[in-house]
């Protein structure tokens, strides 16, 4: 008989319980479809109370995560703590330079250390998958590095973070402020305690670093990602939006512009009949556009117990049947070193928001400028309002750039009239 | 250096074109992902002529295709010919008996011998690769095959077939016959001049059973899939989907119903907000459900040269880098043998539209044949009409069976007042 493929689990929060799991539930479904069993061989979590309800029939059990990396026979190693640095970092780095495979959940770690790790796992021989890292359960990394290779890509859109889609449905649908609806996720455990993590667009920055990677070969750059969240999204942008014909979401964006790697976080009108528009609640959406194909759109569950573990265990299958890649499509030394594009360049239209305390003077003094600034106005939107209240000013440009919209901007923040830094949500193209 | 990875291509119609020019064009960029440059050594095509159009850099040309197989040094054929019989099938048999590879985008020959040639392919441990059989472009039989492998799947559900959906939404969006959509689709090459194929089922038949295949792990058993074409939808049934909030697309769906495998193609009313509704023109759609996934949803165009070439050089790479599968996710042993769902035992709503020459008798008579059926009514939508014009009763059924349904239909038909057998349209819950 074929001997098992032997895994240790490092976490088992919400994701590593899941994991363990489906590796239980589909045993005989797996085994099948790699030609040997996957066995749980060890585990490590913070509190070994969870490992007790878990279905681990005997796994050995460590306080230390690192310690599963010395294990001898152990094929791969699940990661599932989490973080940049510290214990799954360490970890991971311990198991690659051992020639153990990893395959892990980690957007941060695979984010800020990726190019590191994987040169380690080449030099050793292991494969480095973090399928789940990215999207939750849809096939995004594997499509990008398998079934759509043969494409020179374009642009990736991606809608990438669940809690944010959440936030920004449920602000559309119950005419919700963000901080209400912020309390609402987190009460149901859609957000953090802390959210900034999500909500300031951090997670969805480390993600598109990661599919930018794979789709045109070079190494993660996190710190090369422009990133704006949702926090000042009001009700007056959705009621705008929704009036404009579109809808406002958090994309992340990778593309290519004159050669040059673009990559952005930020929130985007996205015209209603595109399908990005139409990801609702907690799901997560990929539109990828490369040359032979296309666009090719993928939607699903971005998070949660059951679609991360599906990635996970696909990522251990594929090593169990012997796969071998690279982590970023490319072998290390042939990953290219893009020039990045500068945020100044982005040429796009744009929604502006302004809050004016006197409207008859601020409106010649707003249209002079964006004159002045060569940008055409396309909308103007006005609301009725109170007296003494007030007045929020809300229009559409045609496509500018960047550089002029912020320029302009910042003129307009200085008039005496405009009582706050205008607040700009960037209008994607269908 | 590393020898190239040669390939031989049999047909250069569209898709044998697009595939010679995605390789040339993105040759740099398959060849890094590979290790190793792919090079066409051979083709073959009906017409010389054509040939001389594309970028294949001496590579020898035979006249008979099955001849590709007998050229030494050969790593994969490429299948572009199409037909479940014929030049195709011998040649893909031959090859693969032989030891070579074999990439086709060819439905009929996988449906209808897909067991005996996963069997040659097993045995002589050649690889036998279908990626653009199906939905062109998107990357649905690697999802299925690696990225939610560890999925039991509930449920594929797919618009597979360009043609019936470019009908179908052009159809509703300018309120034209079916014969007069047919006729403009011929003209701008969406559709054969021989259109069964595409319009009654068949196509989308094929690719259903292959999805079924490697989602339960069998067979394609085309034989064993119900199928129905689109060539009775009118334009009422389009303003009454419109008016009960559907849209009309050709699925084709395989599912698990108590453990035995259902496999069907007809026209389904989809609720407007379902994603599938949202697949306009020529786009294709695969919607699957997992155990642990979820709900996961791909879009992206279904045919034509480029998406086609896409997946089938996505293929064509996969065996350069030495990957290895089997056709239909198990050895072909361990297939299974599914026990069938009979069509009668379906569960569902309906939509029927009845044609009736007189109006005071028959509401009657059909309403007490639903009653004495089991069969509840839901919705009654009539609309005016002339005086001595036959008039179009058209309802919708709560859930029911197919059985119950078929039987109430043909009670109908036999109504003197009734003046042809009811149309049903089955009703997909969100």
């Amino acid at each position: 008989m074929t001997p098992p493929f032997r895994v240790a689990i490092a976490g088992l929060g919400t994701v590593g319980g899941g994991t363990v799991a489906l590796l239980a539930r589909n045993a005989d479904r797996i085994a099948e479809r790699c030609g040997k069993r996957v066995e749980i061989a060890a585990v490590s979590a913070r509190n070994a109370t969870k490992a007790r309800t878990l279905p681990l029939n005997g796994a050995t059990f460590v306080d230390d995560a690192t310690a599963l990396a010395d294990i001898p026979g152990i094929d791969a190693i699940v990661e599932v703590i989490g973080g940049a640095e510290g214990v799954a970092r360490a970890l991971v780095e311990k198991a690659l330079r051992r020639g153990v495979s990893v395959v892990t959940a980690n957007k941060a770690l695979i984010a800020h250390h990726g190019l590191e790790l994987a040169g380690a796992a080449e030099a050793s021989g292991a494969t480095l998958a973090f399928e789940a890292a990215v999207a939750g359960g849809i096939p995004v990394i594997k499509s990008l590095r398998d079934g759509l290779s043969a494409n020179r890509f374009r642009r990736i859109t991606g809608i990438l973070n669940g809690t944010c889609n959440y936030i920004l449905t449920r602000m559309r649908q119950e005419h919700k402020s963000f901080d209400e609806v912020l309390e609402e996720a987190q009460a149901l455990g859609y957000a953090e305690a802390e959210p900034s993590f999500d909500v300031d667009g951090i997670d969805t920055a480390h993600k598109t670093a990661i599919l930018a990677s794979l789709a045109f070969g070079c190494a993660p750059a996190i710190d090369r990602v422009h990133v704006e969240g949702i926090r000042r999204v009001t009700l007056r942008d959705m009621e705008a939006a929704e009036e404009l014909g579109y809808r406002i979401k958090l994309l992340g964006i990778a593309e290519l512009m004159d050669e040059a790697l673009a990559q952005r976080v930020h929130p985007c009108m996205v015209p209603i009949a595109s399908p990005l528009a139409n990801v609702h609640d907690v799901y997560n959406a990929v539109a990828i556009e490369g040359d032979a194909v296309g666009k090719v759109f993928f939607e699903g569950r971005g998070a949660g117990a059951g679609p991360t573990a599906s990635s996970i265990v696909a990522d251990i299958m594929d090593i169990a049947r012997g796969a071998v890649y690279n982590a970023f499509t490319l072998p290390v030394a042939s990953l290219k070193r893009p020039r990045f594009a500068a945020m100044a360049g982005l040429r796009t239209a744009y929604y502006v928001r302004l809050e004016v305390t006197d409207r008859a003077g601020v409106l010649a003094d707003v249209t002079g400028i964006f004159r002045d600034c060569g940008i055409s106005v396309q909308t103007f939107l006005q609301h009725s309002h109170q007296p003494d209240e007030n007045v929020q000013l809300v229009l559409t440009t045609h496509e500018t750039t960047e550089e002029s919209m912020l320029h302009a901007s910042r003129r307009i923040e200085s008039l005496p009239t405009v009582s706050e830094q205008p607040y700009l949500i960037r209008i994607e193209p269908l």
